[in-house]
């Protein structure tokens, strides 16, 4: 967890030295002369560059952190997209690009953002899932990692390839032409099965 | 189009040093002594930077180019998506990685890139489409773009997050998983207003 403001001026400046030189050419000396910090101080709360970089990455939030609660499936995925786009598209999509492009050249780095950020948003999935179930709008066979997969797939690509806005327009496009749609047949054909 | 041996001999060079320095710091120079190519040839052929990492990424033909034509809706998605795939992935991937933060960095590649290489996919979609309602297995208003979307973004997020193989069996998950409940879901809403 980044908690002090030092830690948040060491993930910061980690962050923006992703973006100018890229990981492999990003030094402890230049993010601690970055951060006004020491290397000792650096060193003291991570064991390398890393699990730094992975701590800025999970710092910054980009993404669905939280569930949110509104009684309706299609409440819960509207507010739940809703509440996971904070500040600017175009900043988060730098970061996303320059997290990609460390990836590809650093395979236990990608390892790692693979299961301990993108992964991890999964259980957001889950606990939309679950709820609808408890309410009866979805069967209980539903796979939540489908939803997980087709959503974070949509926002990537919105993002990075289409680099169009994630506003409330392109909310309502994917959980009205796509997530509702994929989920409720789903339910039809359980639906089916049951009364067959 | 790329036609001769020395044109794809310059495109290579072109997409090489793409990945090796980025879009910014590759020069013409470097282009042509990297090709065995005088300046004077490419410039020949391309006005500029950008319209030279254009056609070499066209040339490349990453991603969707022909819509197979099998006989039935699942057959076509299942045929077009394999012969998209050839060569390694993990070349793609760098591939793709490299041209999209080239993207980010020179806005004018970026519109090129998207209105002539990502767009032009769509019409893949749209001939699949067609035939699926010339042969009765959609009704008349499905929305191809919803396909092309939802594919395409599976395919981005596959190779660059997940950083899996995109083969038979991710190919079938794709088609079965999403594509299929998405469309057959769209055919029966249109059925039920029909007999509404």
């Amino acid at each position: 967890m980044v908690q002090s403001g030092r830690d948040v001026a060491i993930c910061d400046a980690t962050l923006a030295l992703l973006l100018e030189v890229g990981y492999d050419r990003m030094s402890m000396d230049a993010i601690a002369a970055r951060a006004h910090a020491s290397k000792a101080t650096i060193y003291r709360r991570w064991p390398g560059k890393q699990e730094l970089v992975l701590d800025a990455v999970k710092a910054r939030g980009v993404g669905l952190t939280v569930a949110e609660d509104t009684g309706s499936l299609r409440g819960d995925l509207v507010a739940t997209y809703r509440s996971a786009v904070h500040g600017s598209a175009a900043d988060d999509a730098d970061l996303i690009a320059g997290v990609l492009r460390a990836m590809r050249t650093a395979p236990e780095l990608a390892d790692c953002v693979r299961s301990q950020v993108i992964e991890s948003k999964c259980d957001v999935s889950r606990v939309i899932v679950a709820r609808a179930v408890a309410r009866g709008e979805l069967p209980a066979e539903t796979d939540p990692l489908i939803l997980h997969e087709v959503a974070s797939a949509l926002w990537f690509h919105r993002v990075l390839v289409v680099g169009g806005p994630v506003d409330d327009a392109f909310i309502a496009h994917v959980v009205d032409d796509v997530l509702m749609p994929l989920l409720d047949r789903s339910s039809r054909s359980a639906e089916l099965q049951e009364t067959q």
